[in-house]
């Protein structure tokens, strides 16, 4: 038996361990899975034969010790920031190891140690990190290999929820961690470039410089850049490149009406409201908008932010119940962030039966012999339900197949790593097609970096 | 001889100097100037029989303790976080201090040691902080020994250009620090309190919340509103009350024009802009504005933020030459901030014969038996010269006052000080009439904080 110890049974666990149990069998696999809750662990289980439940606590060394030891792989899917006292006893221990996390600087320090002892890392390998690099990877390299030089390249990826399950006017459910929701894009202007001139979008303004999607199949949605585009350029080898941007897609409307809250100062997560825990959700709109003796909470937000009387947006506030003057905010010491973040889960909670969605776009354009080209490559996949949601299966699967690649001795670059190289990205996107993961992808006229251009 | 040691020669301490050498006869003083450079030193002390220059680098302890001992009363003139050093030497060798800074958590922290050694130290008893603490206080203590309850207090403090210096379409030169001019009002939400309601202003909506003063003489203004406004409130005594707001003064249409920098985030100093040295304005400009094949940088800029082609804030624009594609910005790895500095430093400087002006502005909302009442206050000064700014007078002359009258035991209270106490106002405010920092004081009507509202 290959023993496999997956730390963290969290939510985003559930499609790698029933890919890992189904597999157990054939593979010769026990699972391990080792959690803070000994409950969480079992019911990931489901009194499968090979699979075994711990209780393992990541701040009790001897518990990880113990528990590393034992197993010929170790699978961390804690928060990112946890990995690395799992990662110098995989080291000591001589146990290959998987992440889904972006490579901290901690964890590429421990590159050289690695690659000596003969160990893979593998990290950046669940959806966004992983899934993004592996369909991008595929196309660039396969553009390379047949004489293309590269002119652009963007890339977005967005949680959703599915059409079907999509009740609201925000067309927006919480399917993953809300507090990440709500600051999004904080922390520094946004950074990209677009045909070699660089670009940079202050976080005020980054709601109001979205771009429009057509997704096949799909429909129209929109998309706001991330903080820094230009994270890849040289790893992907495309230094040089004279278009790069990297985005977050929401359903059309979502960023203009996002930006409302941005503009009023609510999204703030770096100060405390006054007496916030006996406010009511009118008291915390009005803190943002001028005092007045004689106007409604109501006109001054619509006047502050020139909110036409006959915009639906002035609807989505609504919905929200951002006037409501008896529901409590009952959150002590809050910042405007924790505040929002509560009124926004009254209403933003993905129902018993509500599927999620996962969008990813990327565009390639380059230069041949023949002139100027462009492919567009697409990926849309829904949750089955709320235990096996599109989230899951596209964080999971890929974790879930580099493991046992890893094991069966398909995946050999030793070191710290992510999954741009064609051994580890080619079988396992084939793979996950299995899974419904699908990229469609077409040649499309270059239109370069601004397609809706008049010419002329 | 009273000997005084005032460490640091820069701009701001012509005025506090010329009266401390002025009166050095009659008073029996020595006045001692240590400054890294000996020649700015000496500048200042021009040949006066009572004065010396000496170098004085702070960082260099033993300097830096034979010169305090040698002294009676200390002097620091340095930037605020330099006074602390200073400040334990003179608690170790029994010396009182002054100095025209905030009070650090680290100065705060002496107040014991000060005390039981019978020192004074006295603090913020510049221009802002200092003569705004005086004056608001004197009338607020005459308010209250009338028996009146306090409703409602703002204040507001600028450093401008004289009208007749005043030669560019912004109506602002830089007078001091041009850097905190660029940062103002960054580092976290606005907050104040207005008819008992908790207001907060974003960064991104600061420049566009401002309010409308006008002061009797010298026409109108714009403020708006600073970091905490609720700094001083219990200091004051003003917990409980229902309105306080502090802001700057800027002439109209400043802040609506300066907005626009903040829109572009032109005024970010987190990152630094790709290949800075090599750009023009242009360039720069262009950064923050989306890309277009077609468009010209002038026609984004005024799409993007709205700017009517018959608006003078386009001319303002263009009176900085932000457009220009010649003008480098010849500074390496520099942030907006730095790069915004230096465009404006081209246009902003102080002409030789230019002369400053500081505004001051305090209003005071109160009911007594009789009504509601309203008293406004300001001052408005100019300076004479290069030299003798109104800026170096508000700033230099409260402090020579006062380490004048620390000497001749006219100020008593012992440790770590603000001017807020009468024994130290009123001769001082008082002497300050002599040399042009006049309050001008009148009875309006109450009008609560919104003056313009329409009843009925």
């Amino acid at each position: 038996m290959r023993k496999i110890l997956i730390i963290g049974a969290g939510r985003s666990s559930s499609s790698l361990i029933k890919y890992l149990l189904d597999k157990s069998e054939k593979e010769n696999l026990h699972v391990t899975i080792g959690d803070i809750s000994i409950e969480n662990a079992s019911n990931k289980i489901n009194n499968h034969p090979n699979g075994s439940a711990i209780v393992l606590d990541v701040f009790n060394e001897k518990q990880r010790i113990d528990a590393i030891q034992k197993s010929d792989i170790v699978i961390s899917m804690l928060p990112a920031h946890l990995h690395i006292e799992v990662a110098k006893n995989c080291v000591t221990f001589n146990k290959h190891m998987v992440t889904a996390s972006y490579i901290s600087k901690e964890m590429k320090d421990l590159d050289k140690e690695v690659k000596d002892k003969g160990l893979i890392f593998m990290n950046e390998i669940g959806l966004d990190p992983g899934i993004d690099h592996m369909s991008a990877m595929q196309v660039i390299n396969k553009i390379r290999d047949n004489g293309g030089e590269m002119l652009l390249f963007e890339s977005f990826t967005g949680g959703l929820v599915a059409p079907e399950s999509d009740t609201n006017l925000w067309n927006y459910k919480f399917t993953w961690n809300p507090r990440n929701v709500v600051l999004a894009g904080q922390g520094g202007a946004s950074k990209f470039i677009q045909e070699g001139t660089y670009k940079y979008i202050p976080y005020h303004k980054l709601f109001r410089r979205t771009e429009f999607l057509t997704i096949n199949g799909s429909g129209k949605f929109e998309a706001y850049a991330n903080r820094d585009s230009l994270k890849y350029r040289s790893i992907y080898g495309l230094d040089g490149i004279p278009t790069m941007y990297r985005g977050t897609i929401r359903k059309v409307g979502f960023s203009r009406a996002w930006n409302v809250f941005v503009q009023l100062g609510m999204t703030d997560d770096s100060y405390k409201i006054e007496d916030s825990e006996n406010m009511s959700y009118r008291d915390f709109t009005n803190s943002f908008l001028a005092y007045s003796p004689s106007d409604s909470v109501e006109l001054k937000f619509r006047s502050y932010l020139k909110i036409d009387q006959d915009d639906v947006m002035w609807d989505k506030f609504l919905e929200l119940d951002l006037f409501n003057a008896k529901k409590k905010v009952a959150l002590k010491d809050a910042t405007p962030a924790q505040i929002l973040q509560k009124i926004l889960m009254d209403s933003w909670v993905l129902e018993s039966n509500d599927k999620d969605m996962i969008v990813m776009h990327h565009q390639f354009g380059y230069k041949n012999k023949t002139g100027n080209h462009q492919i567009e490559s697409s990926m849309v996949i829904k949750g089955d339900d709320q235990t096996y949601t599109a989230m899951a299966k596209t964080v999971g699967l890929p974790v879930a197949m580099a493991t046992l690649k890893i094991l069966n001795g398909e995946i050999t670059s030793t070191g710290v790593q992510l999954p741009i190289n064609k051994e580890v990205y080619e079988p396992i996107l084939k793979e996950l097609e299995d899974y419904g993961v699908v990229f469609v992808e077409k040649d499309v006229p270059y239109l370069g970096y601004n397609p809706e251009v008049v010419m002329g």
